[in-house]
């Protein structure tokens, strides 16, 4: 065990830290600028300014108007709030609302519910990938589909969907379409006119801001009803105090997301590649799971045969690497990951598997190091597997 | 206009700042503590126990237990998952609610979109000072009565309900007992036991602590049905990742609170029962809104006849003091107070009122200034009033 070396972090789908220059813009607004917005005078105007100040920001982060972005408590309010709040706003006009297989766990969740409540809900299943084929999901639509939910490009293997062309079938479809955007945010350059989407999840946390903030974009004509109601902020979309710091704080990471993101992506895919190209060739029986080439900069995941995951993850701990075995959003549970297994893996293999994800504050010698540790641990657990030595 | 004094903060109850103290501990999981309580290394073990540790602390600040707390984005969320939450959750059981008339407007809301699902929603009355009565709250029980919603004080008028007494009434009745104890956190020792609540929504930046964060307490067998689903965070009665910063903060906020309440108290005391004294015997025509003794000691809520609220502050903003004539969760609206109404004022009476609550960075000197400004403007609006002079 390595206790004298600092904790190397290639976790950042599960959390990221908050940049100090994020956080540097947010701390005037926990003690000086401290204002409700609704408050009529001078201390209330300065946040009334500064709150919208940030949603323009934020809406040039992804080519929307201001009046489109509505303010949540983070992601998974957000997907509550466009599946939930759309199906029963529009109960009239359908009943039928599309997922994929690999969505988050709240959109997964959230559909379960949708179908308790009476509604219609169809998974459509991906490729090897984790892909969606355009072809699948237009064989799905009915005249009651009034919604496709595609996340996207998944947090766990790194697949990024069609979402242009998933959004040109909607549009032509007369169908809302609802994108869970948060494992692209700062990955792929957002554009919500470009792509045709009418609904969009985005999480400040995801492109280092705080966490306890999100964003639902909504198109003219997409509205929801809200899920939280009450003062009527954010137009009666979503009630509640508005969380200034936070929005402070997730204007300045979109606008540093935005002018950094270029460089910052090369640097990532120059990471994962190295690492996808040196673990397949150095390591027998490992695999890419998601996308080869069509995936997240951020993101390598790998499978390797005859190894259980946690004990994959508390040999990690020990060398002092934070990684994941799969979404941490639900890794606390044993069951394997829902993504990979769409995918057309087997229970065993999707327990085999090995996430990293990089991040910010990486450096190079973090690589070096986990390409350095990543054979040692497979080899001695293989060692010690049961499975994998009566395969061979 | 004074622009070369700092303005004067007199709208505590509207928002506060965050106690620098508090920010402290908050700083280091924004940036260096930053992981997720879900993931399995060291990073997210750190997130683990801190996220348990906060909840020991505020389970302690309400005599609560540790797993009857539950973290929601703040105290509007708080309020429609107990009030939305166990109403659904419960609906085989009955479908009868009972609030009062001078509930927050984010229950009153939450009330009137039960009605729209079908529920029945009692608003009992109450006197002159904006107190339930017992009795009247007690005749409008029904068999089909499962939970009571009275808010602990007033936000507005600082009335401070006699909570022990419907909390016992409902125990009694075997009818679940909600309390909004926001405008009452910091002001008056929340004890859930001593006092029978079964459901207790709070707020993070009422003590001091950040925006975006509050709680709801649950009592064992008072479970209500989520209102955000996803990972199955909060045992499944709150998914979305956990808020760590804020999470740190507001265990900071309350533990802070605990040892400092009766000092604090003492003090704003002083302030409030001067304010009164001085303004009811100086200003002629001007009365006390809410109770003269059972009230929040940082509120002091007045109303001058023939005055309009809306050159009030125009007045105060002038003279660089931040002062509030109502709520300031709507005081964007051009409504009267429900909350001034239902204590039996005309419209134009509640149009005339002004808010002052003080709070924990206040000083003596401020409130000499709000003493000094308060006659003038209310002399000076006098003469400009038609109203005034007509009646004089």
């Amino acid at each position: 065990m390595n206790t004298s070396r600092p904790e190397i972090y290639l976790d950042y789908q599960s959390s990221k830290p908050v940049d100090p220059r994020v956080l540097d813009e947010m701390i005037p607004f926990f003690t000086e600028k401290f204002g409700n917005p609704s408050a009529l005078h001078k201390v209330g105007d300065i946040a009334t300014d500064a709150l919208e100040e940030s949603r323009r920001e934020i809406a040039k982060f992804i080519n929307a108007d201001d009046d489109e972005i509505v303010f949540t408590s983070g992601a998974t309010e957000s997907n509550n709030f466009a599946l939930l709040g759309y199906m029963l706003k529009n109960k009239r006009k359908g009943n039928h609302v599309i997922i994929s297989e690999v969505e988050h766990i709240s959109i997964l969740n959230i559909a379960k519910y949708l179908q308790m409540q009476g509604f219609n809900v169809t998974r459509v299943p991906v490729d090897r990938y984790g892909r969606v084929s355009i072809k699948k999901l237009e064989r799905r639509i009915t005249d009651q589909t009034i919604l496709i939910s595609i996340g996207y490009a998944s947090n766990e293997i790194g697949t990024i969907q069609p979402v242009a062309e998933i959004g040109k079938l909607a549009r032509e479809r007369g169908i809302k379409f609802h994108t869970d955007a948060v494992a692209a945010e700062g990955a792929v350059d957002l554009d919500v006119k470009r792509d045709n989407i009418d609904l969009m999840s985005l999480s400040s946390n995801d492109i280092y801001g705080p966490r306890g903030l999100g964003v639902l974009y909504i198109k003219k004509g997409a509205r929801p009803n809200p899920v939280i109601q009450g003062g009527g902020q954010e137009k009666g979309l979503r009630s509640g105090t508005e969380n200034m710091p936070a929005i402070v704080g997730m204007q300045a990471a979109a606008r540093i997301m935005k002018k950094e993101m270029k460089s910052e992506v090369k640097r990532f895919r120059g990471w994962r590649d190295r690492m996808i190209k040196q673990i397949l060739e150095e390591i027998p029986d490992s695999y890419l799971n998601g996308h080869p080439q069509g995936r997240l900069a951020s993101n390598a995941h790998f499978r390797f045969d005859g190894i259980e995951g946690e004990s994959i993850l508390i040999s990690f701990k020990d060398e002092g690497i934070s990684v994941s075995t799969g979404s941490a959003c639900s890794s606390k549970t044993l069951e394997p990951s829902h993504t990979l297994i769409a995918t057309g893996l087997l229970h065993e293999e999707a327990h085999g598997s090995l996430q990293f994800t990089v991040g910010r504050f990486n450096e190079d010698s973090d690589i070096d190091r986990a390409l350095e540790v990543v054979p040692k641990v497979v080899n001695r657990l293989r060692k010690l597997s049961p499975i994998y030595k009566a395969r061979k």
